[in-house]
């Protein structure tokens, strides 16, 4: 493949304070997300969560941390195409509106079968969408084939030490707005594994003691099986989950890496639990969280046993959701 | 009535740094909650808007703020059998959420066909709650009643200096948020108009110019009546509209001193323009806002010559709707 991934090499393994670096970069660019609590929620939980809500970050997902943190620091020079990214929808959506943010052409690589709203949504910020089958194409080989001819700079979802580093920040800021060492849990959604890759460096960033846990959908488990193994698993190719951020077919390497040695463990949630942990959210909080974003919140849910009282921050990472999805979680 | 207001007169009306004092109060106590722009949004109402969006705060609406700034500074002694409160839902809510947080007995009068799901909330907080027939009976006349043997704090929705000061704070948070001077207009829900005269002291608190207009239901418009006529005017008895808590029949005696001064004018929009912003709100930000918390940005679609380019800060005061009603809007 002849695509650069901007100007580093692809495993440059980003370290602790590259999320405190990323977290000054984007100061008054990303939504300083609240933190909220509910006594509802604690009681079915069993311990006290804060609940951190990139919903409501720009572009709707944490996603617009890496993007930010990558594309502004990219040599425009070396990659006169702008910037070629593969998602399930929020990366691409957010590397779009971070393209019509800095002025730099952007193409998105995304599966036929990614919600309307995604892809309409990239197409809205000026991005040029590339559609394939997610069932019998592979998004990287589309990516390099397109890439071939050189010019683009690839920003993949995981990938990339920038874009862990920035996704860090969410995690950052949540314990930096908490007493020192209150927080005793972490637990973050887990596609890719770039969220909670980045939220291991966090922790370390603010020499936080918490355990931190990965949430996947029950029947694309490939992140727990590969930590037992300690190889990249691959989910079945037909597994699906309503989680349509989270269908990353394996751990990306990257990531892995960090996971590997810092994570405590996964949990993880079937689409029902899911479904009634965003209705949870709508009734506690009066938000909107896609599947994806609630898989963290409905992996407790499933596993009451994880928290035992215990104080903990959980990632609700993105709300973008179909209307009629929405609509079927809350009826 | 012997019932007291707090240890302060009805009618000692606050003044701009009694919302500086307000905010220090409420400073991690109150969520700061999130200023959130969108391109769409923009395009739709000609000018630039951010939108304060309380409908996180705690309880769900920016009552909270009031509730707590009053509540936090009773005196027990005067009042050893706590606080009555009559409510259309939000501030019956946040003085029963309070109550618990304060451990002071909270009695609310609210009507009986306020949202379940806020009657609900209110005694999940331990409060009391007396309903009412709102078409037939009057609930000042019931709060009286109730108090009539003393022993009460009351703390009405609007006529409290402590409770306005309280509300101000929203809009101070935002107003800090921007750079000084960039808010040309302020924008909020009306009711009682408590909202609308702390915004008004928070706008002189920080030496803002910016012009403070208030929304109303098309056909609840006592407001922009009683700015006309220069008195208090009262709704039709039969008058109805989807935003259940800005159903107040006139406006607040003490607010409206202050309103009378401040308010540029008044904006409304009718019931199916609130259910196309609640719709608006829920694509681009991805949350949910009751139609009361909404009707400001209604109104902003309905008035398209309002902004002309300007940029705004419009409050989404609230956001408990029953989940019939939000799948309605975003239907």
């Amino acid at each position: 493949m002849t695509v650069q991934t901007s100007e580093l090499a692809d495993f440059i393994s980003p370290v602790p304070s590259d999320v405190i670096d990323a977290a000054g970069r984007l100061r008054n660019v990303a939504i300083h997300t609240p933190l909220l609590q509910s006594d509802r929620l604690d009681a079915l939980v069993g311990g006290t969560v804060f609940v951190k809500l990139e919903s409501l970050q720009r572009t709707g997902a944490f996603k617009f941390r890496g993007a930010y943190n990558s594309m502004s620091r990219l040599d425009r020079s070396r990659c006169p195409l702008g910037v070629l990214a593969y998602s399930t929808g929020n990366h691409g959506q957010a590397i779009a509106t971070v393209g019509k943010l800095l002025n730099i052409p952007v193409t998105v690589v995304m599966p036929s079968d990614a919600p309307h709203v995604k892809v309409e949504k990239a197409r809205d910020q000026g991005a040029k969408v590339v559609l394939y089958d997610r069932k019998t194409e592979s998004r990287e080989a589309i990516a390099a084939r397109l890439g071939a001819s050189g010019g683009y700079a690839l920003i993949p979802p995981g990938d990339h030490p920038h874009v862990i580093a920035g996704q860090g920040t969410a995690a950052f800021e949540a314990l930096n707005a908490l007493p020192a060492n209150s927080t005793q849990v972490i637990l973050v959604p887990c596609g890719g594994g770039g969220l909670a890759a980045g939220t291991s460096l966090a922790v370390d960033a603010v020499n936080s003691t918490a355990e931190i846990w990965a949430a996947e959908p029950e029947n694309c488990d490939d992140m727990r099986r590969s930590l037992e193994s300690g190889a990249r698993e691959v989910n079945q190719p037909n597994a699906t989950s309503l989680c349509d951020a989270l269908l990353a077919p394996t751990p990306a390497a990257l990531p892995f890496s960090i996971n590997q040695r810092r994570l405590s463990g996964v949990v993880t949630a079937d689409d029902s639990t899911v479904l009634n942990a965003m209705r949870v959210l709508f009734e506690e909080f009066r938000v909107v969280v896609e599947p994806g974003g609630a898989i963290a919140i409905a992996s407790l849910l499933a596993n009451p046993s994880l928290l035992r009282g215990r104080q903990a921050v959980v990632i609700a990472s993105g709300g973008n959701v179909d209307p009629e999805l929405f609509i079927r979680a809350i009826s």
